[in-house]
């Protein structure tokens, strides 16, 4: 995907500033509250509801009304038509929850009435016997004070519902309950996925079920199991044992393993379809199989990340042989229609460099690489559909002579999804949500499948079936993965579910928050794991100034730790970058308290407080910190960042300090500080702080004081916004 | 085990206090230093040792040199003499740690030179094919400035060098190193047992395996497998499927997984030994098979805690018939020497009752329900003759008639282990290592399977063959059941390895705090669970308030939690004394603080602002706890503790201030703040405050200021410390 770091890296640059509209926001809370999860965000909703709500993803249609469906321990669910162990099993995981959460026992006796139990489910039949993509999801769900009553036609379609219900549950002090509400719920895109990586990093069948539960909680519907690469190759295959025998470290998934994978998903409604990615990324087949490769080997299991030479032949017969003896065997394995079949990023330098495929290609008359592996895709797409599957891949191999039943993935945005619809080909995006990159949440949210401006006509746009979220596995071990993946994926899967009007970011954020905590429930480890590697990197119990440190940055971004050349797939993924994650809370939420005191032009005083304090814990935190590099060696490569920490808590609190006085700072400040800024604003030990935009709009304003002092009062807040926007881009 | 409970419970009651010794120790670190792990305990080791280390358990014999062994990215390890892929994959292991300490990237390559590796393992031998209660363990291990030499007779031995080798890594602002050292090591016991019961509670595979890593990390070498209960049947039987399927609730481990569990614990030194508990303990048997059974039936799963009736009927031939095809099963399944047949706690209700059962007593003259257990033990003990296996059992089952090569497990204490021993029974304690009663590592630490007036000869005890620590489990679920084992099972483990000398309670704790650290790096969630915990308790991230209030409080000990009848085994195990912890770090913590401020006497100036601002905090978080208390009903039963907290911070700076202005309080300040004192030690919401004692003490001596005056300056400190144990008992 190396084009796509490209543009994706040139398109987040210019955005990831907080817009004009969040700063203007006038309903920004300021938290402390009863109410936790009211702690920051919009208090308005965008959806026309009638109260605030923490549902992940918005449902199509919700109408709250007067009253709430009390939950205590005399909690109990019933069905009505069809019946079956699945729905079974998820009215049983949902109930746990409920208990895990409000500390009740609910009785798990069968209800003699159905209609006396607090929530009924009305469900039609069983839906797919393998998990489909034309899966009717769908369901109702009316909550009144005296129950609540779910319809769905299909048990997926109750599974969907199940979770919402879940989502709906709040609190006060009298106690839990649901409040009355009427949604009618049905997706906007019916192929919602997560692709994770498990072949540059292996991940044990415990990562993948915790978060195929995440999934289900978000109602996302695909894995996207990216099962060979050149750094390994994943599954058990008994007719071509040295597969995973010699790619793979011996980390590789048994046959029974990927069953128990597959009915796991299936029990949460969730496809899973496998990637066996060629004719390039394609290593780690070659170990074992050299005379698979274009050029003689011997090949070992690539350790780096980038992109590799070593590509299939696919002048040779035996080739296609091979194939059709693999997929015959997957496709026992993998009960799912698709097989995606890769095909991204082959440059074709060992098929330049081997004359025999030179001259084959003179011989057939194929014009160039691109050329040679669409003739490769039309023999594979061939086994694949003789084998009564379809095929999907990456952009790349999108050519006339493939069948119309090949999926498009676009890794190169809406309008190359759009020209393959157009084609008659169905697409599925994931461009734009390359959750690897470490770009925050509110870039991937804003994406959408279809361009605002599409063209489009009724029947092109069904072939824009949907998208996922990509889980590239270079720099994610089962310690640091889910953090990797959640929750920013729970945006991108509202993306995928909600009505395309729902894009407030604040409000995304705000749910956001809650779910996050939710997934927890769920075994995810996203938010546990990061104490818990910062005691190992400090040794300690008692990493106070290191969480303050560690919750202000985040990893480099885009393909910056792939472009440094230090970590292979060896790699431990255990230092600073690994413990600091995306899209920091802690500098969002400063960014939102300075905002608030910006909108608050000429006064400045909301928020002042709280604001000084944090610059000042900034400021203060160093000589601990420093301690703690200086006695943990592993974290010595983070020697710069107290010292930059504490400037950038100066500074910032010398700007309050002017503002407050309501006093011009002297000649010279403003570009020293902002010059500091710069500096600061550079990755070390990989990480970079992420609130330095905030800070940078403290200098400017402050620096501003003189001339807006020549302005009426009344005009200091719109000129405030507009400066403090101009300058920090 | 209910008789156990009152032993236990009276033999702690006495002595929970901290000791004379501890106040009076002249050598607490103050802590806050560089080396975190400093910041409690002593700074003098009870080994003949050059300097401090971090070891646990303590080594047979340890000597310090001069130098250290630099570690860096250039670090190897090289075998000689005997080789296998268990010492390979121990040795992967290990360096795996390593790197994810260190962030090093170490080389895969095979070491040339075996005598250029950074650490050299010469292996003898392979060690028993099946891990055996005679394995030789012993390992030497020799580190120079210039590389490391372990020695090892087995596979097993270079294992437990390896952990210690780990351990000994440090770190300053050089880098890492390890100190220039001799050790000489092996366990002092062979049995060193945990006890894990999965049948009130189901653990999954991976509970275990991440359980089984911990042991190994401390030395361990049995894991007691407790699968069968009146609340389940936790294993696949081929023979008998009605067990599994009809007494698990679908929870039980396959065979497949059984046999993999042994063979990750063969692989990491620990033998598995599997315990059906019979007669009694068994109404999970009797679901699917109610014939067996002392009354007709029908049965199902029992729910609650407690001791219950069913047992089965030892005057049926067709039992013996039963359980000899089932242990034949079994025995292919499980290799070890010995089955545990539980055997306690059988209080013959069902047979007194039984008329069938009566008349088979009088006819073959068994006089005592306990002996028509007897009978059933030779019975039994005889079919497990057969199968080539030993039989060991709780107290209960030590009778004459049985063979010597029984082994009795002790509930009792030392003295039954002992009176077993001279009649020619081996022995194991448990007695003391009750882990489930949630009593403070430091009582554990002081029990020791061979009392300490014992007069047994040389000969008799080769019988104390070790211990094992006990994690029944009615109140454990996957999610705290490492809280309940770690880590104040090292400190048992250390019991049972080391040297009988080792017993300084300061030290354990200080090494405890670093090994639970590195437990995590395992994937213990002991640590990271209780955030978690509290974040699904308060619906928010932002659980300050209550983390400082759960810091300080422990779950109610010994059998309080079953008395109080609440809770089944259907029970979410979500609530606050769920994510409260044993042993409680904050309180031992400030008791020591204080300890040292009273150790200051007359001045009392040691602490005082560290002392005050805990205090202080204690008494201001409590408006914040009552608003997050207030909107998470499920905390409400937690209500009054912010009020104790706040009322025990408030009487607590008070006192301080009497001692720092040398000044005596007024009429009837003692005797209001003491009865509120205990009022504040009343369990609420089943936790209770663990720093009581230590705010006791400070009060208990700003009332006895007055008299204190009356004598010299010289002796107030004696005085002090002398009130100070008498009054706080």
């Amino acid at each position: 995907m190396k084009n796509l770091r490209t543009i994706i890296a040139l398109l987040l640059l210019c955005t990831v500033r907080v817009s004009a509209q969040q700063i203007s926001s006038p309903s920004v809370s300021e938290g402390m509250g009863i109410r936790p999860t009211l702690s920051v965000g919009l208090l308005k909703s965008p959806q026309p509801t009638s109260r605030e709500h923490r549902l992940m993803p918005v449902p199509a249609a919700i109408k709250f009304q007067a009253g709430r469906l009390k939950i205590d321990a005399s909690f109990t669910v019933a069905t009505e038509g069809h019946r079956e162990a699945r729905l079974e099993a998820a009215i049983h995981r949902v109930a746990r929850r409920l208990e895990g959460r409000t500390g009740f026992t609910f009785s798990r006796e069968q209800v003699s009435d159905s209609k006396s139990a607090t929530l009924l489910i009305e469900c039609l039949g069983p839906g797919s016997a393998v998990p489909s993509v034309r899966e009717d999801e769908s369901y109702s769900l009316d909550v009144s004070p005296e129950r609540a009553v779910m319809k769905a036609a299909t048990v997926v379609g109750a599974l969907r519902g199940l979770e919402t219900f879940l989502q709906l549950l709040e609190a006060d002090r009298g106690g839990y309950f649901i409040p009355a509400v009427s949604i009618q719920d049905k997706p906007r895109f019916q192929w919602r996925g997560l692709l994770i990586d498990v072949a540059r990093h292996y991940e044990p069948v415990e990562v993948l079920k915790r978060n195929l539960d995440a999934m289900a909680a978000v109602k996302l519907n695909v894995l996207h199991w990216h099962l060979t690469e050149d750094q390994g190759f994943r599954v058990e295959t008994r007719g071509f044992p040295r597969l995973h025998e010699m790619g793979s470290d011996g980390l590789y998934y048994t046959q029974d393993q990927i069953r128990e994978v597959i009915a796991y998903a299936r029990d949460r409604g969730i496809r899973v379809m496998p990637e066996f990615d060629m004719p390039g990324h394609a290593t780690s087949w070659l170990v074992g199989h050299p005379e698979l490769g274009s050029a003689p080997g011997p090949y070992t299991i690539e350790r780096k990340a980038g992109i590799f030479e070593p590509a299939f032949d696919p002048t040779r017969e035996e080739l296609y042989k091979f194939l059709e003896g693999f997929f015959k065997e997957m496709v026992t394995l993998f009960p799912d229609e698709y097989i995606h079949i890769g095909g991204d990023e082959n440059e074709g330098h060992q098929w330049t460099k081997n004359e025999k495929i030179q001259a084959f290609m003179k011989e057939k008359g194929i014009k160039d690489n691109h050329a040679l592996q669409a003739y490769f895709n039309q023999r594979l797409s061939k086994i694949i559909q003789k084998l009564g599957k379809k095929m999907i891949g990456w952009d790349e191999i999108l050519h006339p002579d493939l069948p119309q039943s090949t999926v498009i993935h676009s890794w190169r945005g809406p309008k190359s999804l759009a020209e393959a619809a157009r084609k008659g080909y169905d697409g599925v995006l994931s461009s734009g949500y390359y959750i690897d990159l470490i770009f925050p949440t509110r870039e991937h949210y804003k994406v959408d499948p279809i361009a605002s401006d599409s063209d489009l006509t009724a029947e092109e746009l069904k072939h824009i079936l949907g998208g996922e979220a990509t889980m590239w596995g270079e720099w994610v071990s089962p310690e640091t993965i889910d953090s990797r993946i959640w929750p920013r994926t729970a945006a991108i899967a509202e993306r995928f579910w909600s009505p395309r009007e729902v894009t407030d970011v604040d409000d995304m954020y705000r749910r956001l928050d809650a779910i996050s905590i939710q997934l927890e429930e769920l075994g995810l480890t996203h938010e546990k794991n990061v104490d818990m590697m910062l005691r190992r990197l400090a040794r300690t119990k008692e990493i106070g100034p290191l969480k303050t440190l560690v919750s202000l940055v985040e990893p480099v971004k885009g393909y910056n730790r792939n472009q440094a050349g230090i970590d292979t797939m060896l790699t431990p993924l255990t230092r600073l970058i690994d413990a600091a994650r995306p899209d920091s809370q802690a500098a969002r939420r400063f960014g939102l308290l300075v905002d608030r005191m910006l909108s608050d032009a000429p006064h400045f005083r909301r928020n002042h407080d709280r604001i000084r304090m944090t610059l000042s814990e900034w400021r203060d935190v160093r000589p601990a910190l420093d301690v703690m590099i200086d006695g943990s060696p592993v974290l010595h490569e983070a020697r710069q960042l107290p010292h930059d920490l504490s400037e950038i808590g100066t500074a910032g609190l010398e700007a309050l300090a002017y503002l407050a006085a309501d006093m011009a700072p002297p000649e010279g400040w403003r570009e020293a500080r902002m010059a500091m800024l710069e500096e600061a604003a550079k990755p070390k030990a990989r990480v970079e702080f992420a609130m330095i935009g905030s800070v940078r709009k403290l200098i400017i304003l402050a620096a501003e004081m003189a001339n807006l002092k020549s302005i009426p009062h009344s005009q200091w807040k719109d000129r405030v916004l507009t400066l403090s926007e101009e300058k920090s881009r």
